[in-house]
């Protein structure tokens, strides 16, 4: 498995570095964004790191793909969401600031949010970011 | 392969409806939109119908976002694109507005241009966009 020493992602699948894991597979980890721009916000990484959507083998980025839609599934199932945005940011002209592949699961709720791009990351509760990873962790 | 009769996009790879089309395999069909958030905006789309990422077979999303990695890279070696950001909505509420599965693949430019999100679609320029497919589909 390649990693980076300075990766914060690839210290996240290690489990050197904190995260509310909600899945896991051979290929690919997912946990809850600390800056959510909704409630259930996660990121879906591959577990080789790779810098971006350039490099990712293709591969790893169907298996990061195909999970980011069993956790949109659940997304839906377990916290009533109304709809759901994928988004991968590819270089810092295009909003990326962590330099490992990472693919943006984001519930939106009809009427209850107002979702902008680029959101502005703002820490979210960390309370209740753990309590939403562990209703989608656990179905 | 299945198709719905009253869908626009399963009309494009049909080619009933016309478009600029930029890739095509067995599984995918790529095209410009004609109220791109950028110059080279396109969409990835699975030749089969779905409605979403919810409904569409996980072997189709696999097809499709590897399709999107192509285009990516195409697009930063072709339009000198500084990012790419790949989209995808899923329901009302996330902004979909057309009921079959798509993939956005959108060229990002530093200094050029600001993207925010929702963008407010607005036809292009029919002659730039097909310019621009036409440099995607010969790379």
């Amino acid at each position: 498995m390649s990693t980076e020493s300075d990766c914060p992602f690839c210290g996240i699948v290690a489990g050197t570095i904190p995260s509310t894991k909600v899945y896991e597979d051979d290929k690919t980890f997912a946990f809850m964004d600390i800056a959510p721009a909704s409630d259930g916000h996660l990121l879906v990484v591959p577990k080789a790191h790779a810098k971006n959507l350039l490099e990712i083998p293709a591969e790893d980025l169907a298996a990061v793909a195909q999970t980011g839609q069993r956790l949109a599934q659940r997304i839906m199932a377990t916290l009533d969401a109304d709809g759901v945005n994928l988004i991968n940011s590819c270089g810092e002209a295009a909003w990326q600031t962590v330099f490992h592949f990472h693919l943006h699961v984001i519930p939106r709720y009809a009427g209850r949010d107002g979702l902008t791009l680029p959101w502005v990351p703002t820490p979210g509760d960390a309370d209740a970011i753990a309590a939403t990873g562990a209703r989608l962790a656990s179905d």
